[in-house]
């Protein structure tokens, strides 16, 4: 330990899904670095409850607010731990001037409003929420330069950018390589992803991951929405960004400089390394993680993505150089699509066409505001909900 | 160009040789970057007046004195640049005042005399002569912090490691790892390296370079001098170095750092990135070299290198992990071996012997100075060459 490392303060949101667990893991394994101040949940109070039982936070929230009578029971003889819920507390929470990190590891547009409030509060985020950039990302790199604050990214392929970026601050990117692993249907034609069912799109290869997130990856709107977070966090034009297939999941993004020169980031896939690298930048831990051999993987395969039997990543890029409200309709579409796919009420395919069909019915704005984006994603999601209900 | 970009004034060592020519092919390309103040050759005196010629440098050196009179007789009508002749010359030309980084592209030992000379003028080193670094890695390393110059590696594998490096001075390194194409005889047993040829040799599948190099490539005992180099340029314990074989030569080389993430660089197999990284650190400046594409490279693959067909590795590791003059025992034995089998005088394999028995045979020194290490170099050269005769 360096003796300059001084004891982070942590505002977890969404600490029992995938990140929130791992941040958390990441935590115990490096005694002294990290303070658990706020944790939160939007449902899973018993998990929430056994968190605050371990790591003592200042304040819990939890979002659904008819979960607020079990967890203040469950955390009675506590009293150190504040008990809170809603999305108004966890906004409120995130502003406290103990906080020095936010980790928005909330699922999907949840995560904006807290976000910004963080920012505002002049808070670092570990964005793990990447609708958030999606959604309003010139509204959010503009609060996060007003705010001198750090947006450390904790998505693996934007982590390895990031990584990769530092010290070459003089350097102009020509551009970036986000790799993806082409999920459980590389190799699908077009004709033979009609028939794919929720058992199989919820199998990927190398990643554990929430549902929405692997379904998100199967469909390759992950992606899609990746490379849109990507233009922000790095600030790069619509052409500065290119999507490779890395089915190995070893080379988690390169970056590709004006000279020519490539610079990549490598691991095995662990979100805990991305994780722990946001919550410790700008000094990497050490820590017992199992090590990449090359003798495990003698062979990195790289492709270009099917655009044809993949078409959300066409439907990301065209939201993208649209610009304005689109990638808030297309988050706010494919939100409502994987949820109605999850319930096994559209075909994996009809979720491109439904975020396909909102593009093209919800009206368009070229300088949105945050209200008008709020307007935005409620508009899409009754409309994509009535194109659920008509198929 | 950035506005803050000052026009660097470079001597060019070796500016005939491989590294030389293609340094000026960046100056070239680079209008309004470099002065080119020095040039130096050995014996090519027609290309070397052809420079001058072109870049019309404020002094040339040719290092065979026999020369010195043609190059001045070419260039007679040329009074602006200076002809001088001799390793003495060499050693004084670096140390002039206007001149601001010494790229030192000679060939094997005679690089080191010249680096001692720049650095203790004070002189920013982008260093192409890996030699220096295995006779006299720890008097160089030291010499470079106690004048604070820059140590610039122009080796491609060096100057991946580098370039991963910017940005990480507070994260300590876990290991490197550097990588080797394998050379021409990659995947050939113990007993079939028995009969492979000079031409054979001769035929490096990925890089163009000088005949030395190329041999050493061959025999991989270029990647013996490189992990001695590698321990130097980054202050490394002797564990904390890996070779991996990587036919594609793509991926330059990595680093491992303490949180078990990697960094690498990479691109095509052109020495003229590496060369302009070094020259215009820490900036990377724009060009039109060409772009690597995975499309091209859809398979990168990676071995462990064969230490039994390539007994060279291992005498490598066992001179760097014995220390003292063991290096330059090591180096001194090995270009005498090159020349002897580049005249057909001994076999393939057996450059390995020689390197062996001199190793046994020269006196070990624990802790040399520059003057044991000149002392070792000729007692080495004179048992190898005895060795070569018995042959």
């Amino acid at each position: 330990m360096t003796p300059d490392f001084t004891v982070k303060a942590l505002a977890l949101l969404g600490s029992t899904g995938s990140i929130g667990t791992q941040a958390l893991e990441v935590v115990r394994q490096q005694p002294g670095r990290f303070r658990v101040a706020v944790l939160s949940a939007q449902r899973q109070w018993e998990l929430l409850v056994q968190q605050a039982r371990e790591f003592r936070p200042a304040a819990v929230v939890i979002g659904d607010e008819s979960l607020r009578g079990p967890v203040r029971a469950a955390l009675a003889d506590q009293p150190e731990t504040e008990v809170l819920a809603g999305p108004g507390a966890l906004a409120e929470v995130v502003t406290r001037p103990e906080i020095d990190v936010v980790l928005t590891a909330l699922v999907g547009y949840a995560g904006l409003l807290p976000t910004v409030a963080a920012i505002r509060a002049g808070k670092d985020i570990a964005l793990a929420n990447k609708e958030t950039l999606v959604v309003a990302g010139e509204l959010i790199t503009s609060l996060v330069q007003q705010h001198g604050v750090r947006l450390l990214p904790v998505d693996s392929e934007h982590s390895a950018i990031f990584q990769c970026l530092v010290g070459e601050e003089l350097n102009p990117i020509e551009k970036i390589i986000l790799t993806a692993s082409g999920g459980p249907f590389r190799g699908r034609s077009a004709r033979e992803m009609e028939a794919v069912t929720k058992a199989q799109a919820l199998k990927h290869p190398n990643w554990e991951m929430g549902a929405k997130i692997t379904i998100d990856s199967a469909s390759l709107m992950n992606k899609g929405l990746e490379v849109i977070e990507a233009k922000w966090l790095f600030g790069l034009d619509n052409e500065q960004i290119d999507v490779v297939v890395h089915p190995q999941s070893i080379v988690h993004s390169l970056v590709q400089f004006a000279d020519g020169s490539l610079k990549a980031q490598l691991g095995l896939p662990d979100m805990k390394l991305p994780i722990q690298y946001a919550l410790g930048y700008p000094q990497r831990l050490a820590n017992t993680f199992p090590r990449f051999s090359f003798l495990d993987y003698p062979t990195l395969t790289f492709e270009a993505p099917d655009r044809a039997a993949f078409p959300n990543l066409e439907l990301a890029f065209g939201a993208m150089r649209r610009g304005g409200n689109a990638p808030c309709i297309l988050n706010a579409a494919n939100e409502i699509a994987v949820a109605a796919f999850l319930r096994e009420e559209v075909g994996f395919r009809q979720m491109s066409d439904l975020v396909a069909g909102c593009l093209a019915r919800v009206s368009y704005l070229a300088n949105p505001s945050l209200d008008d984006l709020i307007q935005t994603d409620a508009e899409t999601r009754r409309a994509a909900t009535a194109l659920v209900a008509a198929t």
